[in-house]
Parts: C-alpha cells; structure tokens; sequence
C-alpha cells in the first residue's frame, strides 16, 4: 500500500473513511423529477429502467444504443421520445437535450471511463455502475471531469442502499455485536464462455473486478474503516478456454486500522452466493444471500441487554423498494438538493486502488 | 516456506501429503483390548474416556494425575485399580505395568512433548492431543522419541475419524464437486478469562494453537494437499486482560498446489461456530458444524449425473459412535494389527510448520 497504516488510521480518525451513512432517502413525491439518459441497454439497465418507476423523483427521458430497433422499442415503453434516442458517437448531443439531467453508465467495464467525461462534459450528472473503471488513473480521471464540469459523480453501489445491508451496519454501529473481531465474505458464480466478462480488455479483470468487489466494499462498509493492509493469492486453471485474460479465483485478507481482520474469496469457476458474516465480542450477524438484487436475508445472534440473547432472522421486508429504486431515489435527491451522494466517486476509485493492491499482492498482472 | 511449491506438488505426487483415508475403521469385538493409561483428567479426557466404553478393542486402566482422591473416583468409574493410578511425578513406572499398552495425552499443550517423550521411554504407544506440541522442535523430538522406542503416536485429530467430515471428503475425492476451486473455514470462541488457554507459556499460542488448527488441517484434508504458501495477519487486543500473552484474532490465505485457494478465521474474542465451505466447478459442500463433539451436518449442492441438481441436507447420524470411540478404536486397531495411523506425528508436525509460518508472516512473535 502506498498509505501506511498510521496514515489509514489517521484518515478514518478524520471521518474521511466511513462514508456509508446507514439512513435511506426515501423517494419523494414532487413536481420535478430528474431525467435519466440509460447509456447501454443490457441486463442491468433493465432492472435500473424498472427500478426508476417506483420512485417518485425520477424519470427515463433518453436513451443511448447501438441498436436503434431494441432502443425504439424500450423507449415506447417508458415514454421516451424517438428525438431523445441517441447512438454512441451522437450521444455527446444529449448537451442540448432539457430533458436529460443525468446519465446511468451501464456499459463494460473498460467504457465506463470514456462515457462518463463525456456526459460530465455534455453538463450531466453521472450515475455509473461499479467497477467504477478498469483503472486506478481512469477513475482519477472520472473524478476530475466530473468537478472539473461541476456535475455529481455516484457509484452504483446497491447494497449502500439496501435495506438489509444496512440494517447490517446499523446492528454494528449500535454496538450490538460489541467489539468487531473479524469478517468473512464471498461471491462468485461459474461464468458462462463467451461472456465480455471474461475477456480482459473489456472487462479489466475477472472475478475480483466483478463481483469481488461486493466482498471488498462490504468489508470497507461493515468496519466503516479503510485497509491497513491486504494480501492475496491467485489462481488460475490455465487450460480452461474461460481463462485466457482474466484470473479464475482470489482469496485475499485484509487487515483494519482497529484489528478487525477479513478474509475473502471470488470465483469465475464455482457457484459462490455471495454472503457476508461479521464477528464481535457480543455475537455475530449474517446476510446471506448479500449482494443479488433481491431476498436477502440477516441472521444474527448476540448478547443484548442484560446479556439476554437475541436472535435475529429477518428476511427483506416484501413491500421494499427495489434496490435500483433507492440508489436511483438517491441520486436523484443528490441532484434535487446539492447533496453529496453516499457513494461518490472517491469511493470507487478506493475499491480500484484496493483491486489493484489485491493483484498486486497475488502476482496478477493488471492492464 | 521452506519447501518451494514445486516440492510440495512432489511431495503431493508421492502421496506423503494426502494421509487422510476416508474409511474409518469399526470398532471390533476381540479377545485383546488395548489398554490404555489417561495422563491429565480434565474434560477432554472424560470425554475420551467415555469414548472407549463404546469401543471394542479398547479400554482404561490406568490413571496419571496431581490430584489423588479425583482419580480415586474416576478409577473406580472404570475399574481401575488404585495400584494403577500414578502422580506426574512417578508416571515413568507405567513402563511395568503390563496391562498399559497405551497412553492418551490430554495435559496443556506445553506438556505434551515431555509426557509423549516419557511415555515412550516407557515403551507405551502415545495418543497424543492436538496441537501436538508448542514448536517444530518439540514435536520433531516427539516423532524422533517414539522412533526410538519403536512406539505408535498419532495425534487426536477427531475430524479424521468423524462421520460427516469424512463424508465431505469422500463426496470430493468422488468428484461430486468437480475441480477444486476455494475453501472458507472458520472457528473460534470467547475465551474465558484465567483458562491455562491464555497462557502462552501453558498453551505455545493463542486461538490458531488451539481452535485454528481445525481449519488449517481442514483445508489440508479437504484438498488432500499440503499448503504451497500461507499469508497471514493477526491483532491483538492490547487493553483486553485476556490477551497479555496470546493473539486474539487470526485470519489467514492459502494456496495449494493445484491452485486451491483457502481462507480462515480464529478468534478468542468473539463466538465463531466452526466450519468449512468447500467450492468446486459443480457446487459446493459446507459442513456446519464441523469441529464440535456432535450433532455435526453437511449441506451440498451440485450438479450430479446428467447434470441432475443433487442437494444434500445430512445430520450426523443418530446412533453414530462417538468421535473419541472412532479415533480411541483406529488407534486401538493400529497398535493390534502394527499400522500406521492416519494421523500420525507427522501430520501434527506439518501444522505445527504451517502455525508457525502463519505466526511468522502475521508478525506474531513465538517461543
């Protein structure tokens, strides 16, 4: 690590590292609503473009595409106009566009850089799904446009808004746990072949860079503290033709400035629901599943007052909001009230710099 | 590491670092029974004890203890006589009693080598506790002492013997996972204030030493593998009584040679029920419980013949011997029939090599 650990501890005495708030901004009802432009049409934009319906302060009012038919039948669907439609190389255009407030970045990875200083620089606020880029200096670089056009910069991380991660952190905060002691968390998946996933120079990297960095994120948001230091391995089976560009699985630990230590895995190349479980003085909780876009679950058992044992097993409340809907409500809010959001871009640039000291340490060389 | 990768994939080939065999061998009724002396009468021992009443090969005769009238009673629990209750003082003349055949060492760690080194001396076969000494030295001497006196030692890893560990490894060996890919495995406890556990003279280490361990030898078992490199970080409590001499919390990484990569957790300072999570290419295992007495279960779930989705939800069985009768009986049947146990010295000096390699890189200062 570039930081030593005195200064780690020194930026988390300052607040600087604990960025996760645990309240929710609800949606709210009102005249105005913020105008998303939806950059890339793929899988997650859908459940985003949902999502954007629950919410009281939020609209889809652009689209951009490099299929003009999917993108025209997706805009009749949310009311689009056919003038609000752009293409990759027009998209610069939706400068001139009223009705555009913001952008959601949903593309690979490796255009995640490109297409947000291109909308900061088109004057839009800029929603972008993590990983925030596919390199420390491009995320740098993200963060400066950004300022430098006076627009806001968020990373799409759900689970800062979702209910029962946050339900999470607050039992920590709380104190219910007591001292926190340790932390384990995975997720991973058996990629499919022919994902652009797998394929490096879209992707930037494999499991780590995908879904790795719940695991990463939610260490750093449990502990609301920032690594001191982290070592990892690496594997790769090199024979299987998923594996070309991008590592199979990382195990890696992490070690916070207040003792608490962490250890976690990812994988392209086994089922691996994504969970975390926390361990304190007092008793432990899980989520578990953690980082799917819906179902969650916390158990917990600790020593409450009096030492009465509690035990927790709350599954996500049925009537929630979708977790699109409240990072989207938030954002939208963020804009409405010049409000920094919980997740800026400083927060992804961190998980970038930790994904980099992660391959660093486990030997696998990085773009 | 001492030993480069390339030498424990060498190592791996030879078969020297798979020792765990999946069969358990049944208690069987006979004419002989080894006779076994029980040096240290603490719970473990009571446990063990009890254990050899559901064996057929195996029973107690003959006491060593500091406090009299306690083994006065426990003697006359198991028949036996006084004339074979023995101090710590005058143990060494067990060598003339015909009727032990055996010794169990359930003393603090810190006397293990002396007590399996005396015992062997005394020409008696040694069943010695985990972990099987404070340092490589120790337990080197230990190997070296048995040797010498043409003595069995196995060390008491209850999981080699335990149905449902075993089961897990079976359910690997077959393939049932496919390709290996990574291991959690945690297990640690609130230690009591004044247990000998917290005294490193008594107890060499702290929760790696005495509960880490499980997990360390479970990713061995698991993988059949011998580690290729450990990385490891611990912290320690400074304000907290307890941990004037021992570590708090460990966390470690793993990688084995085939690629395998493992993380664990220990602790003294929280409740951390222990178990492992094994993931391969068609699903994944857990076991949860895993290191506990009983009541042990295996969940899995992968994809089976024809990619047929296979779950598994297996308790312990009901009318399960207990794992003190499984390991006191293969023991027993060892000595009868002059095998090798399946974990014999050996097996306690390489994690006694990896506990020191993961105190060495965690920067926790040893003996």
């Amino acid at each position: 690590m570039n930081l030593s650990r005195r200064d780690f501890t020194r930026l988390s005495a300052l607040g600087l590292a604990a960025q996760l708030a645990p309240q929710f901004s609800r949606a709210q009802s009102g005249d105005r609503k913020i105008g998303y432009c939806i950059i890339g049409l793929g899988r997650i934009a859908d459940h985003f473009m949902r999502g954007i319906q629950e919410t009281g302060n939020s609209k889809v009012t652009a689209l951009v595409s490099g299929h003009r038919e999917k993108a025209e039948k997706i805009a009749a669907q949310y009311g689009v106009p056919k003038s609000s439609i752009y293409s990759y190389e027009n998209m610069d255009s939706i400068r001139d566009n009223h009705d555009v407030d913001a952008v959601y970045v949903a593309l690979p990875n490796s255009m995640h850089a490109e297409y947000t200083i291109r909308s900061a620089k088109a004057g839009k606020h800029v929603l972008c799904e993590k990983p925030m880029a596919v390199s420390v200096a491009e995320a740098q670089a993200m963060i400066d446009a950004c300022k430098a056009a006076n627009v806001k910069l968020m990373i799409a991380y759900r689970c800062h808004y979702e209910t029962t991660n946050l339900r999470a952190v607050k039992l920590i905060r709380d104190g219910a746990l007591g001292q926190l002691q340790s932390i384990q968390s995975a997720f991973g998946f058996n990629c499919g072949a022919g994902e652009w996933r797998l394929d490096k120079p879209m992707a930037g990297g494999g499991p780590l860079m995908d879904v790795g960095i719940y695991c990463l994120n939610a260490t750093r948001y449990l502990t609301g503290e920032e690594p001191a230091s982290i070592s990892a391995y690496a594997h790769t089976n090199s024979s299987d033709p998923r594996f070309r560009t991008v590592e199979e699985n990382v195990s890696w630990i992490t070690k916070f400035p207040s003792g608490v230590v962490a250890s976690c895995n990812t994988t392209y190349g086994a089922p691996m629901d994504g969970y975390f479980r926390v361990y304190g003085s007092k008793g432990w909780l899980e989520v578990n599943p953690a980082f799917v876009y819906g179902g969650l679950r916390l158990t917990a058992e600790y020593s409450g007052e009096g030492d009465k044992r509690v035990k927790l097993d709350e599954p996500n409340p049925e009537k929630d909001p979708s977790q699109f809907a409240k990072e989207a409500d938030h954002f939208s809010n963020c804009v409405l009230h010049n409000q920094t959001p919980q997740s800026p871009g400083e927060e992804g640039l961190r998980d970038m710099q930790y994904i980099s000291e992660i391959y660093k340490s486990a030997g696998v060389v990085t773009a």
